[in-house]
């Protein structure tokens, strides 16, 4: 368990950075995402940095962690996984499926903003203009009516009126409704995106590991140049193998989470959309009850 | 009850062109705005056009028609009106308000078009693209999804799936739901605005009724120079105050049409308006539905 205080001290350092760029929420479900790790969260490091009451005490815990000799690729020599050895070629495959979905959801989520704030820029520009222009040029013609000196059309100018005011109220509801929204997913999908995860935690797995996969596909010169003994070798696939173990533990923790998140925001905005349309039904629905039945 | 044979003529002349221009479903609501006339819809020439069976029936009617002498200005002479006389100011104001009423009822429902043209034309270009982008990035989310090898989430990429289907749905919707609505809105704004009914009998009244007013005004140099009696000039006021008095019981008609009219075209917008959210918000709702509860 000791395992992530390396990490611990690179996220402590970065908090202090992060700090001040980040904003409060986006912190705040990043801590959130951080205290669910089932590694990170028990760490002395993380434990300190959550409970630390002033500099004096902060100082010291951050040089106590500095000190720490079990940085960068050390951190796997404390990682006993309790699973069969395997060979090369499946460690290679399995690094490779990470790489290939990492790189896909990346896509598949920046696609899905760019079409997102594509229609909700138009949502919150031209769109309620328009919804005003409507309820405007209504309420015109419920005064030109007035104008007509006619009896008995009371009624409806009032329920015309009503519709053009209807209008005006959806212009405002499109226009906020659509900053909440496009503010909410924007974060969620961002927070949930591989940023705050992957660029931390998995790369740090994917890259050594992709690093120390090279090397062992070295090795086998060294071993026939009798530099080093096939036991040696031996060891190094063992090693690596640790490395894509602790990477499928990463990304299995990556992907409960991913999919509680994706699941809770995609339901969150569609419950959303589903009462911003019946708000606009319903204030329709209303608008209509003004006018006379004939 | 002669009054409007002339104009029936006229009518008949015009709707031989008409036939071929306008649509079918404006000469519909035409024809109903017709039959809705008191006085039209009982002229022989409307009877005989809405009865006749072949080319020669129509012709005689037609050259019938045609001999009838009551045309132009000479319609009045058949009028008498039971209302106190009115004198040449009481005219002149009437005749004004009727010129103001009908100029910002023109003003107010070409402005209701242009705002309506121009959301529409939104409506159906970029919104459902929109959509339908948004429906794709969500289904290649789920696919990028389905790749992680993960287990238990087939349950979430399904609905996220659904979720896109249920997108592109909406962009149909929105579509051909704004085309229909669209068609219909433009088609009744346009029948029972000015045109039909303002460009055949209300101008006819109008204008030859300012026309007699501006005579009425000139009268006096003529009874000044003794050119006519002040008896006549009497006469000619009451003729005028015929024409006020029957431009009023058309713009009457109008009123009672267009109170009608009104209140049922946008009765309609809004139903289909709120018809049209509220089976957004149950899609919405169903693609919800179909995401697992954690």
């Amino acid at each position: 368990t000791k395992l992530y205080i390396t990490l611990g001290v690179c996220l402590a350092g970065r908090f202090e950075e992060e700090f001040i760029k980040m904003r409060m929420e986006r912190l705040q479900a990043w801590m959130t995402r951080m205290c669910r790790h089932p590694v990170i969260a028990e760490s002395e490091v993380f434990q300190q940095f959550l409970n630390f009451r002033d500099e004096k005490e902060w100082k010291t815990g951050k040089r106590k962690a500095e000190k720490d000799e079990l940085v960068g690729v050390m951190i796997f020599s404390t990682m006993e996984p309790e699973a069969p050895d395997l060979d090369l070629i499946e460690i290679e495959q399995k690094c490779e499926a990470v790489g290939k979905f990492t790189r896909a959801m990346d896509d598949g989520v920046k696609e899905l903003l760019t079409v997102g704030q594509e229609h909700w820029k138009r949502c919150t520009g031209p769109l309620p203009k328009e919804y005003q222009k409507i309820g405007k040029a209504l309420q015109s013609l419920a005064t030109v009516f007035s104008s007509s000196g006619y009896q008995g059309e009371t009624d409806l100018n009032d329920a015309i009126t009503e519709a053009g005011k209807t209008y005006e109220e959806i212009a405002s509801l499109v226009a906020e409704q659509v900053i909440t929204v496009q503010f909410q997913f924007k974060i969620s999908v961002y927070l949930f995106s591989l940023k705050p995860i992957l660029t931390l935690l998995i790369p740090f797995h994917f890259y050594i590991s992709q690093g120390a996969i090279e090397k062992v596909k070295e090795s086998d010169k060294l071993v026939a140049t009798s530099k080093i003994t096939p036991q040696d070798k031996q060891n190094m696939v063992k090693r690596v193998g640790t490395m894509s173990y602790a990477l499928q533990a990463e990304m299995n923790h990556f992907h409960s989470n991913r999919i509680y998140d994706y699941n809770s925001v995609i339901r969150l905005y569609l419950e959303q959309q589903v009462q911003f349309y019946e708000t606009i039904a319903e204030k329709l629905r209303q608008a209509l009850g003004r006018f006379p039945v004939m």
